[in-house]
């Protein structure tokens, strides 16, 4: 068994479990920092390590444009070239393709497209995006994808999904390494009729996970949980799911209440970059002036290196002298913040507390 | 004694020896690494401290600028600020106040200048540059200096050695804080009179130790050796000899060579970030496209963190898409390549066996 469902929220969808494979017992609900292009940005595996992160997220399509995914297996594959021995998930990269390539042209065999790094022609198709994520070697994959924008028309949210549906089974029969996990990803942006059907679909096409991909794409809150409302029920009890690319605490907090087990997101490591730091009191904003004296930590109820060991006076001085430590203490704690985070939603879940986890941890967040 | 010395070897001045002070012992000859702004740069202080490094060198003149004296003195001092508990020594920032600052008056009193960073002026005189590094709080301490730059007619560099000489004086009346340990500084450009004129009366006002300033200035090595070769005559073998601002590993041999004790360079972190990596076979620049398929680590000899866990293939794509982790990695292996020459050394200067280490050495550096 791949996943094991160990506790249900008696009050909400919110559920306990643990991720089973090779030597990785991953307790979920899990957050997965990402690692684009190989890298969780600023630290080192050591250092990601005592974050109490188990699995990272990558992205096939970055890492196909460079290095490139030969240079890649050759080194023995994705966990030997960056150093890390914990699990990796790959997004195929549908939703990059598409928001990030130049001259892009889709058709229902693939997409063409040029390489925004040196303009090198790419044609990507599900067959060969498999064969590229096989060549990169993580533990988990994701079929590829159409990722509509929002807002969306809904016939043009209908082709995608059609498309998406389509492609996740050119991708099922891929999918012929039993060493990977293959998920299915649910598309059908905010319309309710086309995110059923899409779920139904795949459900029948029995994967061992389900993602939902294109949420957190400017849609807002409430409509995002709308749709994480009647879609979760049409996945499977005994499979993980993955919601794509979220979030802030708030997201994940409501996420976990609809049923979600897995979370990736750049905003512990973007925010830490741009001097924003997760707090148990809400966020500080290293650069103000009200922390030019500060000798407390980022956060008194943290214990992670960055707060064990310097003040907001020296992460404020870092910051304004430009130096690089201060964009990786920052990363490191608020990694730290969001795997605590989820280590709390798990107790919380197991306690039967979770609601009230919930609602007592936002009302800590000052803003 | 804050400094004994252990061996002298027979062929050359090269000697062993040990800065003992509060709880720290130092083995010399050693290599400070730079923490110009209380960061040794892109690194922690746990992964500084798994180089070998026992003591950093700090510029009371950049923190003086920024974040300000009276800042790091509220932290509890340079140490606590930026949670490093080996060795600190600041350098008074004479160089930096001429190198870099605007519109800059200098008079027998002291300096008159503009801050880089907001424009404020300064008045930096040789009384107050040690209250402020009595403030920011290192455990070794430079008196302020006026550093030429190279060249520099004989008439000029006199004045900058009797001014330098005067308030290397000023800075022995005020140097009341027996906890901290106050150089003298040698200045004379490449003009051996003035060097040694400069050196016999610093030892006549017997500092703890000597400094050798205004060199590696662009006068090159052959000058560089020969103002070492005379002057470090004139000092006291029972105090240590530093040589400021050296260097390359050639230039470090040659000044070992020459009877000095201590060194600091940016070389390896500047190099570092800049894709340049020290090894056992000379230098690698990792964007060279021969390392694109790499697989073996930076240098075979080395088993530092970066070599034992990343390939040439890795860290290449890590500079080519500009993660920062490529410059932590780098800066993380060079210093422990400088840190890892002075332990050899120091090994074979107690083994009577310099000249021969020092030759075998620089013979498998390809470049």
């Amino acid at each position: 068994m791949f996943f094991r469902c160990l506790a249900v929220d008696k009050q909400t969808k919110a559920r306990y479990g643990e991720l089973r494979f090779l030597n990785h017992r991953i307790p979920t609900p899990v957050f997965m920092p990402v690692g684009t292009q190989g890298t969780v940005k600023t630290l080192t595996p050591q250092q990601l390590k005592e974050t109490d992160t188990k699995i990272i997220l990558c992205n096939a399509y970055h890492l196909c444009l460079r290095p490139g995914e030969k240079i890649i297996k050759q080194s023995g594959g994705i966990h030997k070239f960056m150093g890390w021995d914990g699990a990796i998930i790959t997004d195929s990269g549908g939703y990059q393709v598409f928001s990030l390539s130049g001259l892009t042209k889709i058709s229902d065999n693939g997409v063409e497209f040029q390489s925004p790094i040196d303009g090198t022609r790419f044609f990507l198709t599900p067959e060969n995006m498999m064969q590229i994520q096989k060549d990169i070697g993580a533990d988990i994959i994701m079929p590829f994808d159409e990722c509509v924008p929002y807002p969306c028309e809904k016939d043009r949210a209908s082709v995608a999904v059609k498309r998406t549906t389509e492609w996740a089974e050119r991708c099922l029969n891929m999918h012929t390494n039993r060493q990977q996990i293959l998920f299915g990803i649910v598309q059908g942006s905010v319309f309710k009729e086309l995110r059923i059907e899409c779920a139904r679909s795949l459900v029948e096409m029995n994967f061992e996970g389900y993602s939902i991909g294109g949420l957190s794409v400017g849609e807002g809150s409430v409509l995002m949980n709308e749709v994480l409302d009647y879609t979760v029920d049409y996945l499977p009890e005994d499979r993980p799911r993955y919601l794509m690319g979220v979030g802030f605490p708030v997201d994940i907090l409501n996420a976990v209440e609809r049923g979600i087990d897995m979370f990736d997101c750049v905003v512990p490591t973007r925010n830490g970059r741009n001097g924003c730091a997760f707090t148990s009191m809400g966020r500080v904003k290293i650069l103000n002036s009200q922390y030019k004296e500060d000798s407390s930590p980022l956060d008194q109820m943290c214990n992670c290196y960055t707060c064990c060991n310097f003040s907001r006076a020296y992460l404020r001085h870092l910051f304004l002298a430009h130096e690089i430590l201060g964009l990786t203490l920052l990363s490191l704690h608020n990694i730290c913040f969001f795997q605590n985070l989820m280590q709390q939603i798990r107790e919380s879940i197991k306690n039967g507390d979770f609601k009230n986890f919930k609602n007592e941890f936002l009302s800590r967040q000052s803003d």
